[in-house]
């Protein structure tokens, strides 16, 4: 599994698994987070290695789908971007108070 | 309709409102943003004022579902407190950089 899409998913998955269903979750839980393999989920639940796979994909297109409509994980990094600059820049002291109110300004947004 | 009502739940629409049906958004639209009465949206849609009124509720009901489950607008309003209390005080210059960082460091959370 691609290292940028497993923390994508763990992402995705951390802003929006109150919306997913039990099953779903759990499936999500030790695939993405336990690193456990399809077949060993498969064998927990007595289900079929394709049901798993199909279940995660499904899943997986649903959190994207919520990623499109709400948008939490882009404004995350947005707002992440924002309080690094001004915490480094805090520490170097290289902003006026006007220049960080502007920023502060920013994160009331979303 | 009480003002408070209103209020939150013009800030639901806005946070989930990506997670409706076009029919509830319209609805909700009309009700809400527009002050329409239900007599008047039934009409222009040809229904009940019944059906325009268990529409509503139910969408209601399932914005503050949405909320428990994500609470966006529970964060907003913590971000707010936060960014409000470091403009107020940037302003006035009552803060020391460690005191802007950690409550900078408090809007990185969430």
């Amino acid at each position: 599994m691609l290292l940028e899409k497993t923390t994508r998913m763990n992402f995705l998955f951390d802003f929006y698994e109150a919306l997913l269903t039990d099953k779903q979750r759990s499936y999500m839980q030790l695939y993405y987070l336990d690193d456990l393999s399809l077949g060993e989920i498969a064998e927990s639940y007595g289900i079929s290695r394709q049901a798993v796979y199909d279940n995660i994909r499904r899943t997986e297109a649903m959190l994207e789908e919520y990623e499109i409509k709400l948008a939490l994980f882009h404004k995350f990094k947005k707002r992440q971007r924002v309080t690094d600059q001004l915490i480094k820049s805090l520490s170097a002291a290289q902003l006026t108070n006007e220049e960080i109110i502007s920023l502060v300004e920013q994160l009331k947004q979303d």
